[in-house]
């Protein structure tokens, strides 16, 4: 019997999907949002945990880096991870692979594939789903570095130069040249371009 | 029996929702994704629809408002509309109750309470989740005109104020003017902010 721990934030849509893995003989499903990973990982000790990557939570204090520490800590039990992305949005897919994700399959993929996945990281074996190929060449190839995306982010979130600066201990003058490093490496043509390339990749 | 077309941009969760509903002896149900919508609805000539607001296709040219004509049209049998919606985002709420979407459900609900609300809105009864209650509150308080929208949509694309001014016929001052207000009127601290604020209430 696998017991397999699924995270999606969306009630209707996680409940739904549990309720046909459930129907595999071989599977024993329980399913949580983000906020009760940790809580839904006590409870089930699953062998594998099949992760909605998208949306903001994933990439929070209780997301996927929580979750993985879970997975790897001694007696924890070393569940598998099998990420859930969407292709083109390389940025979750590489939050995923840096935590150690061993299966990755796109969303636009069949109920039967997912098991088929869910199987597959039970044994230990890697599986990613071909469509997300070129997610993967992009997610390797992410332009910014850490410090960028920091600045970044806080110019998403309505800041202004002095209070990135401040914010970051920076010079207003250094924020403003990461600000052009970081509009000519998205190939954007100003600020908010490069908030909706970044946000449209899912680094930010 | 109840021809339910489901309408969801991501495969594998509409697919397992759709084997959820079409356990039910009444419901006999199709998916389809946005871009489809269309061919699904010729093909199954559904009494409902349940369509999935978030997104940026289903405000799109084949989105809610093409999918609500098709259902309006004289010898188009009639479908009513169920919306999925997400509570803090009052603007696909707004769009679909534009259309005149006779139910309205939270995706933070189960798959039972959707089959309760299919069975609803197939005898034409209305059917709203109390927990959108106060979205619809928001809906109704949506603070920018037409124009406004218009505006803020090219300057989210990244659009500058000289190309948001000759793209709608209009002085850079003009849009400028329409920029401050947006940015008073969303109580955002700036333009960037504007623009998140914006997109978080589904107002883009």
């Amino acid at each position: 019997m696998i017991r397999v721990l699924l995270i999606h934030d969306t009630c209707l849509l996680r409940t739904a999907l549990a309720t046909v893995l459930g129907r595999e003989p071989d599977l024993e499903v329980a399913s949580a949002p983000w906020q009760g990973a940790a809580a839904g990982y006590r409870t089930l000790r699953p062998d594998v945990c099949v992760v909605d990557m998208d949306g903001p939570e994933a990439g929070g204090p209780r997301g996927i880096g929580d979750l993985a520490l879970r997975c790897q800590a001694p007696g924890g039990g070393g569940a598998a991870l099998l990420a859930l992305a969407t292709p083109g949005r390389p940025g979750p897919l590489r939050r995923a692979f840096e935590e150690g994700a061993l299966g990755y399959l796109s969303k636009n993929t069949s109920p039967d594939r997912l098991v088929e996945g869910i199987r597959h990281v039970a044994k230990g074996e890697r599986y990613i789903d071909e469509s997300l190929g070129h997610g993967f060449l992009e997610a390797a190839a992410m332009p910014l570095t850490r410090r960028e995306l920091s600045v970044l982010s806080l110019a998403a979130e309505g800041a202004s130069i002095g209070e990135i600066a401040r914010s970051l201990h920076l010079s207003n003058g250094t924020v403003r040249n990461y600000m052009a490093a970081i509009t000519r490496k998205t190939g954007a043509r100003n600020r908010v371009d490069a908030i909706r390339i970044s946000q449209g990749a899912g680094w930010l």
